[in-house]
């Protein structure tokens, strides 16, 4: 048999059969486009008569240097001649020609990156008769015009402005603002013009054979596929380049062939809001083009049941059929000539992440789709949206245009914000409080920014980067952010941050969006999308009944623990006690401990964190009452407790030049009292201070270094705990210890706080269920899991740390530097900051799991860096059969989805 | 049969057949001390019958606890009574009294860590008959004593200082200095207050019944096995505490019987030098402990020969063949008692570094042991040796009792030197310069103090541990150094450092010993081992025959690669090119290339600098001649080579502070201009600063941020290796990528420099055998070497690096820290940076070898961390199957010794 290059849009079995595979397969073949054309067709849709030209012979007439395949055009001809026969026009013919349009469709839609030439088949003989047929000569000679310039601009490449250029001119000379005003034997001479155009760039004539005019632009939409345009936005969507585009060639129908005839676009439901009602817009007697390009004012499609009340009925019929048929809401484009319904494209429609939700729990309900394919259809991005508050896109549109966008940063945390400018925490919490909506800006931040942060609305930094304190804080309580916005120049002594010329003072408004990472000036409207939303509610349940790993979530004050537990989370996989000990009547005391050298006030100061400590510890057993909660014990370098170190040498340098020019004796010795002080805290700091603190002395090596501290903390968890179990509250704590990458550590650092909690227990006179583990976060604890996995009963992977160490890179000052650049020239695929790296850190997980479950087969293994609430990692977690993630609580709902489709692609 | 606890002297082939498994099982059975007893009993060598009781009995008696086994005692006393027709004498027998001694011995030596008791048989009535047998009194009455006060010592634990205030108050009674002075009567009253003293202690009379105490003798030794000094021992030894120790029951015999009767100690070679002759002291008519105790002048042994000329061919026929039989020098004690030559015990004898080798060597020509037992032999610390000049064991002592031990830190670098303190790198090369001596002492070293510590002869930090800039210098260029001094005050401003109220100033003399870390006041001798001594280049020809790993050198300039190459290396396995930067004609141009932003001026400055790099390469190719040398590209974050941020900063204070001083405008001119200039490198330093620049822009990363850099040392390896191959050099260049995380980095990296060496060999018209590689010194590196091997012909470990990050350990901040710590409690068993921690990095060598080796067979496997030269870690690398080893200059005989006793070690 012949090889077949072409089928018929009546051809659809043959196709299917050709391809083999299935659906998939014969979009592959025909294209997106060619493939739902038809299959329309087959299900009894009226579709223009038309064929595709397929893919594979794309792909050979690109390998063969631009030759058609054999027999190619032959098909191509007798296809042609059978829409002849079925249209009973002829192409070419001037009495009743038969005009074509060539559309190129890849299996993938990409939007606008490849060419369509309508209107083939016009040449001054047809356009003629044409003419005599419609009455309509204005139209005609507008069609040929087009014809002559998608021709040049697809075919021969002529930039489209040299067209326009003369349109312009036309309009000009008439005296005229648009071209609806434009006569026909003005569009005739500009196809003159236009003709002349081509053959000055082309080097020959304008073809006036419909047939070359045929050949000439299925090889052109061929060729688009290696278009510069097209392979970039293969390599941008990660659409393989060796899928080629189907040609389809389509009996060209027009709306604007009078009152009975019309043209318009449709969805099967509110793409907005996902309710099911049919949404679109049309034009009487008009072409498809006006009702885009926003000429003339559409009318709402419910209208058209009054104009033409069959036509609308058979396209509410035609729509419900689509729609059973694909099993997705459909986006339809249509054209009635003289009241004949002809489709001329449907395809699955773009929705918000609302209708996204919506329309996938309905459908489900109408018994259209599985729970498991609505699951599947809706992204964790499209939850995420549920979560915060949001511009509205028209107010972003206005303001851009009215040039208020004011920076670009990185987007690290979303959601949108506004409010007044605070350039340190202290105003931005003492605005808030005044009941002023605060925007906190700062170059970086730290921890003692914290209260700062959590008072403001909105977070922006100049330098940073994705994992900086300012993203990781943001993200951690749902805080819009956007950070290393290395442009900005901020002037903390005179109050005022600049871009170029632009200046935002102390106190004015500015709006955020940390879904785009841009900042706008002034003050934009946000509106907030409901969470409870009894769509998401029922989609995310239907999600929990799929996955199997469990989701827990990062929390460290019962508030956060409350929202998670609301948002769906089964326990807490970190709580950072060290945040606690930043708080303003606790820091005093934790910096004396730092401070001393006496172990007797060391004790004191312990003694006085220990009751702020239960109570921190205590509200949150009671908020996950039933739930596991996992406290970690203290892990940051002790100097951040400490003013910095840099600040405290200007400080000085400012003192001591003060004292040089101090008046009296009084003034003197008060600086002097004053340097004293500087200088001994100085000292200490630079006794604390490390060369690569990332690396020094934190996490369990403070435990080993100074026992009391981890004490103080574990006699706090375990008096917490035994006060709320008296009070009826079911408590499961897991002490969580830090940073080991020797299981000495373990040992000797359990030994020692199990110890403490059997004392607790036993003074209080209750036993609380519990457990002790650690944190894998460095190589070695990865590697030597089965000797950890004997002296713990979980292990939870801390992959921020854990890819610090893999990677050799330290994120604060990678992020804001080589990490972008590496990731914009694609030495990197991801950040592995926000997505874990598979070969590298994901390989060490696997190694520790499996090292460690066969040791110790119960072992719980979960994974508490921020990657646990990245949909990618999320996957990765569950084929390696952890038992939960944890992310922080806005992730919650995020995470149960993924989780559910991490199941379900496995099962793939 | 009968189960057999008890062998005699004579049943030496009985007790082989019992333990089986050769010559190791016996001692594991009868001891150290016991076997070698019996030992020489077999071949005919006269030693006084006994028996020994097994290791075995001991552990069933510590086992049982502390009951003898069953039928033990039996045997004990049937073997006694063997002894006794053996000797003729009886035990308990007043007229012609047997004495035996009871002595403890392990399977392994645990010298003067367990118990031995003499003289067991004396009680009031033998003593009395030994007294007229021997008719010396006194020496039976002072025999008498030692029994008692080693019996109370021993079996009841009463403290020897108890039974020694006794003596003393006798002496000062009598009015005499020395225990020779007191008389028979004396030690008869002193016998019988040691036996009151017994009383109170042990609440019993001192057994008079013989067989009583020889009961309780072999159960204090038996006990002894777990006593704490024993335990403690063993722990710091690595020896099993299972293994329980012999009980010997030795007749005794007297060298005090008069003029025939003698006693000393005898080694069958010299154990200084090595040389082959007898060595040894002896005294006539004495007993052991005389020799020992030095209270008379002992002789030389070969005037025994004129003395008792039989017993002294005698003597040296046994010791010929204690020699041949064991196979190794020989340390015997002997006894002659009246004419007759008893041999007491026979062990390996303790040698100096000089002389194990040169043993070894003579007993490989001797025919008595193979090469391969040669160079197990010697150990690579006796190696070391011979490679720095030394202290005189002699004046060391002096020094220290004379009060001039100044302090003690890590020995960070082996060799002993002397010089004048010098407190900065400038003057300790003009003093070097003007031929003085010099020791450099600083807080801590940083890359510009280099030229001093070149110049120096020793280095002094207070500061820095194992690894710190000063160690790691001061080993690759064999200086001396003792570092981490923390008790010690630098006082720059006055220059003068102190420890306590002991002061030195600039200009003093001081002596430090990198061997021990001591540091003396004022100059000791030193003497310079021969490292051509001809024996130990024998010993490492024989190894090189032995070893399957390659040794290489890390060398940076043609000296160092000149001497390594006399030391044996085979090729240079890293070159660190960044050392170059810091000389002073080059500095300046590397640090206009940091501080420019201008393309134009960056590329001059290289321009600048290729010169220096080419001539730099230039040296090292000639001096490898026919060898490869692998270049590593710029590793350092740029930083390094700027001013230190918190120096500039208070240089800056002081400058504002100066300003308000100023008197003249000229003065306040000069400060500001000063100022500005400060300012303006305070700025770069400040945006090349980094929280953790260990884990920054550094490695490749710097390489594929500046690429004018990498490629300007590329160039300059290719035009060296062009320009020497020309006149005729053999030239092997690998150029190393440092700090690759991900293949993408090395991808492009490659492809960029490697396009830049074909470019400089076609200029130059001459191919080049060339490689590129990595260093694998990221753990993800190390993961996904399969990736890395497809675009490398090599690999070398960077094990300084790997292990920071696979532990996360800055071991800067670590060693001078909380890891010390960690070592002190065990925590760690080994320091990570020493030696190369098996389970973690050793695991991640493994992954990397293998998989590398999987996907490029030929790939070349290396290690340039200074694990390269520590025999522990040489042995890992040769399990790894790696291809060679590179290590400092200095350490390349040990890594050629270690090598072959990896390779030997895997044999067994």
């Amino acid at each position: 048999m012949e090889k077949k290059w072409v089928f018929r849009f009546d051809e659809v079995e043959l196709a299917e059969k050709y391809a083999g595979g299935g659906w998939d397969a014969v979009r592959g073949l025909l294209g997106g486009k060619g493939a739902n054309l038809a299959q329309m067709n087959r299900i009894g849709v009226s579709v223009p008569p038309g064929f595709t030209v397929t893919t594979e012979a794309c792909n050979v007439y690109l390998a063969a240097d631009e030759i058609f395949p054999e027999g190619m055009w032959e098909q191509e001809i007798a296809a042609l001649e059978a829409i002849e026969v079925q249209t009973g026009k002829k192409f070419g013919d001037k009495d009743n020609p038969l005009l074509v349009s060539c559309r190129s469709g890849a299996k993938f839609s990409m939007p606008g990156m490849m060419d369509t030439v309508l209107n083939i088949g016009l040449n001054d003989e047809t356009a003629e008769g044409m003419a005599k047929l419609t009455g309509d000569e204005r139209f005609v000679y507008d069609s040929y015009r087009r014809l002559v310039q998608m021709f040049g601009s697809v075919v021969t490449e002529i930039p489209d402005e040299t067209f326009e250029e003369v349109i312009q001119a036309a309009r000009a000379e008439r005296g005229v603002k648009s071209d609806a005003d434009l006569t026909a034997e003005d569009w005739k001479s500009i196809t003159s013009t236009f003709k002349v155009i081509f053959r000055q760039h082309a080097h020959q004539n304008f073809p006036d054979d419909p047939m070359q005019q045929l050949r000439m632009a299925t090889e052109a939409v061929f060729k688009s596929w290696n278009g510069k345009r097209a392979v970039d936005y293969r390599n941008a969507a990660g659409i393989p380049h060796d899928l080629g585009t189907a040609v389809s060639i389509v009996t060209m129908v027009f709306g604007n062939m009078g009152d009975d005839s019309a043209t318009g676009v449709a969805m099967t439901r509110n793409g907005s809001t996902g309710e099911k009602h049919i949404e679109g817009d049309y034009l009487i007697n008009a072409q498809g083009e006006d009702v885009v390009a926003g000429i003339r004012m559409t009318k709402e499609i419910s209208a058209l049941k009054n104009e033409l009340p069959d036509a609308y009925t058979e396209l509410q019929d035609i729509m419900q059929r689509l729609e059973k048929y694909f099993r997705e809401m459909q986006d339809v484009e249509f054209t009635i000539e003289n009241g004949k319904l002809w489709m001329l494209q449907t395809r699955d429609g773009k929705r918000t992440a609302q209708a996204a939700v919506r329309i996938a729990v309905d459908m489900v309900e109408e018994g259209l789709i599985s729970k498991e394919e609505a699951v599947l259809r809706v992204t964790p991005t499209q939850v995420d949206f549920f979560l915060h508050p949001q511009f509205d896109r028209q107010e972003m549109k206005k303001a851009r245009q009215e040039g208020n966008l004011f920076a670009t940063g990185l987007n690290v945390s979303p959601g949108a914000a506004f409010g007044v400018v605070a350039f340190d925490a202290n105003l931005a919490e003492k605005w808030a409080k005044d009941g002023k909506p605060v925007i906190m800006v700062r170059p970086e931040t730290r921890p003692d920014d914290v209260h700062g942060m959590l008072a403001a609305n909105g977070i922006l930094t100049s330098r940073g980067g994705r994992t900086s304190h300012a993203a990781l804080v943001a993200r951690q309580f749902g805080k819009p952010a956007v950070v290393g916005v290395s442009a900005l120049d901020i002037n903390l002594g005179k109050r005022f941050m600049s871009i170029n010329e632009t200046v935002v003072k102390e106190g004015e408004w500015i709006s955020l969006d940390g879904n785009t990472g841009k900042v706008f000036l002034g003050e934009l409207k946000t509106f907030i999308p409901d969470i409870k939303d009894k769509w998401l509610m029922k989609l995310l349940a239907w999600a929990d009944e799929i996955r199997k790993l469990g989701v827990w979530t990062n929390a460290d004050y019962p508030v956060d623990a409350q929202r998670a537990r609301d948002y769906g989370a089964e326990g807490i996989g970190l709580c950072r006690t060290e945040h606690m000990f930043f708080e303003a009547e606790r820091l005093p005391h934790f910096q004396k401990m730092i401070m001393t050298d006496l172990p007797s006030e060391r004790r004191e100061a312990l003694d006085e964190l220990l009751p702020f400590q239960r109570e921190d510890f205590a509200g949150l057993f009671t908020a996950m009452d039933g739930l596991p909660v996992i406290i970690r014990l203290i892990d940051p370098p002790l100097h951040e407790f400490l003013p910095n170190h840099v600040d405290l040498l200007r400080e000085l340098s400012d003192l001591k030049i003060r004292i040089k020019e101090a008046g009296t004796l009084a003034d003197i010795n008060e600086l002097l009292q004053n340097i004293r002080e500087k200088e001994r805290i100085l000292r200490r700091v630079e006794m604390l201070r490390e060369e690569n603190p990332m690396l020094g002395l934190r996490g369990v090596r403070l435990g080993l270094h100074f026992p009391d501290l981890t004490v103080m903390q574990v006699r706090a968890i375990f008096e917490a705990a035994c006060q709320v179990a008296k009070e009826g509250i079911t408590v499961y704590p897991e002490v969580m210890i830090p940073l080991t990458s020797h299981v000495n550590e373990l040992k000797i650092q359990r030994d020692v706080l199990e110890r403490e909690a059997k004392i607790v227990m036993a003074e209080q006179n209750i036993r609380i269920n519990y457990k002790f583990g650690t944190m894998i976060e460095i190589p070695r604890a990865a590697l030597t899991a089965d000797q950890m996995a004997e002296y713990v009963e979980f292990i939870s992977f801390g992959t921020n740390d854990l890819t610090q160490t893999t990677f050799g890179i330290s994120r604060d000052d990678a992020e804001a530097g080589f990490l972008l650049d590496y990731l914009h020239r694609g030495i990197l695929p991801d950040n592995p900051f926000a997505t874990i790296d598979r070969d590298g850190v994901g390989r060490l997980m696997d190694i520790a799991v499996t090292k460690g479950r066969k040791v110790n087969p119960k072992l719980e293994c979960g994974i508490c860096g921020e990657h646990g609430g990245d949909p990618k990692s999320i996957r990765l977690c569950h084929e390696l059969g952890l038992t939960y993630v944890s992310c922080s609580p806005f992730r919650v709902p995020i995470a149960r989805l993924a989780a559910a489709h991490a199941a379900l692609k496995e099962k793939k």
